[in-house]
């Protein structure tokens, strides 16, 4: 049977968790290589640089298990130290209000990932659940530009389909979905067409797939090879070196912080996402995949369901690896 | 000849000049009642609560002239008092950046007037310097039901078509452009199209008419009877009551602000907004127009150039009061 080696790479593109030391250990006995994390929803500058100052805390005090890493080069030296590397990200433009000096302020505390876009539009660009998705804004082309010389990854999670055209065309460095699947497989306002994706994949773009049950067929009762088939399905669409997972698991946290990320304080009405029945609660999450740890056990279901091992390979971790390489 | 009485109105719509002793003795001196002010274009949260500081300083020190004003019977009791009363307004929605809460916040400062935009996109709506105009997003509905609802007149300046013709349709109160000029006088990016003047004003809303030079015929060598010809083709369009005066003047400060004023932060390149001839420079005032107290003067050019004297008076001033009272 198909396994892992210790060598192998094991890459999540997206959490938000209330991460502890229970959490970082599941990640560490699987042998998790490098997670990027979310900071931010809708924060402002001055909330997001107390984030990064909670995560450098969070870090110092669970440094036998993880490590910050900043360059591509820091995530193989993690590996050797037996340490989880922990990359930052931003699910939103908020915290750099109109301020384009700010992302290279964010960078400099090891920013890599920042989203133009949370559901709704932005300064820079649309979002996924607005009426009308305006695309890139002139600070939105300002700030891409900015973010390709630094070195930032564009995230495209959350943003309209004509921001991610526009963002895809005009950035000069390949850009990100961290966290979505394809229309094809689950049809959500969250998820991503064809077009898209392929227009994506020839800017050698990236998508990581989600195991966050609203962008699942069947939510929470997803099969095992029902995620698998979406994945041979997608590479006969796309190739195998674009396609990555970005679990966007949400664990230990209060049902009011699912609200406060759809709601953050842009409405006094109550907004309920990609929640067609309402839910105020977290989605319940697929038997399969519900810890951090569980990317390992993507593995061997990908390879239960005959996708070779080095493809599975790729898509658990080495595909992250290398295109992250093209950003840092 | 027809004249002015010491209880006239004078009520300008916009200014954003670095106000003085001077200044303020100028619009003192021809019985100016009123004077919507500018604070912030770019500032964030906190900036703008750092201006509403100073503006309270400056309204202190000049106790004698000025007083601010939160209701319109304040700016009747104001000119009792032998004050000028002073309005804030914002020409951004930066400050409040994804919170609704700070629009009561701002409200409780005495914030009256307050734009979507300031040219570019913003969480809430599309600038009129956007290449394609979201009109207004999520947010933006959600804060014009909070201005409508608090009596914050929505101020449409700087802002793109689209978001100008759903604001009007959406608002419950009617909205305002407080400082363009019609297209059919002067074509320009900030001036604004007889089909939304129409729309405009069968909503009752209001428009402020401006003499910032990139808004008038032949820029600064504007004529006085060309602009009392504009009123007079204005008021064949949309009547006499919906029409005042913006003058958007921006007296006593250095060259650097009107850059600032077009860059904020937002680029590192430089953009030289309305200056086609890319002047880096204030533009040149018309003659007949450059200090506060000159809409006591323009009241005159008006019956001159045969505009009624109760017409007149109404556009340098009523006008805006009876807009005014339906909001605060």
């Amino acid at each position: 049977m198909s396994k892992l080696t210790k060598d192998s790479i094991l890459i999540d593109g997206l959490e938000y968790c209330n991460w502890d030391r229970d959490l970082f250990e599941n990640a560490h006995q699987s042998g998790i290589t490098a997670i990027h994390v979310t900071l931010v929803y809708w924060e402002n500058t001055q909330e997001a640089f107390e984030k990064i100052k909670y995560w450098n805390n969070l870090i110092k005090e669970h440094h036998d298990l993880i490590t910050q890493v900043k360059t591509t080069n820091d995530i193989i030296n993690a590996k050797k130290n037996n340490k989880i590397g922990i990359i930052y990200g931003f699910q939103n433009s908020a915290p750099i209000a109109n301020d384009i000096y700010l992302v290279e302020k964010f960078f400099n505390e090891g920013l890599r990932f920042m989203q133009l876009t949370y559901n709704n539009q932005t300064a820079l660009a649309g979002g996924c659940f607005e009426p009308i998705d305006s695309g890139l804004s002139r600070f939105g082309h300002a700030v891409i530009e900015e973010m390709n010389r630094l070195g930032m990854i564009v995230d495209l999670s959350h943003a309209g389909k004509k921001t991610c055209l526009d963002a895809i065309k005009f950035s000069k460095k390949p850009v990100a979905i961290s966290h979505a699947n394809p229309t094809f497989f689950h049809k959500s306002i969250r998820n991503i067409e064809s077009d898209v994706l392929k227009k994506l994949v020839n800017k050698n773009g990236f998508i990581g797939l989600s195991l966050y049950p609203y962008h699942l067929k069947n939510l929470g009762k997803c099969k095992e090879g029902d995620f698998a088939q979406m994945i041979k399905d997608l590479i006969q669409l796309i190739g195998e070196d674009n396609i990555g997972i970005g679990s966007d698991l949400c664990l230990n946290w209060p049902n009011e912080v699912v609200m406060w990320m759809r709601n953050g304080k842009w409405t006094k009405k109550i907004d309920y996402g990609e929640s067609k029945e309402k839910n105020p609660e977290w989605p319940e999450l697929p038997s399969w995949y519900n810890k951090p740890g569980d990317l390992k056990n993507l593995f061997y279901i990908l390879t239960k369901n005959n996708i070779s091992e080095k493809i599975s390979e790729k898509i658990v971790g080495t595909n992250w690896l290398n295109f992250m390489k093209q950003h840092f």
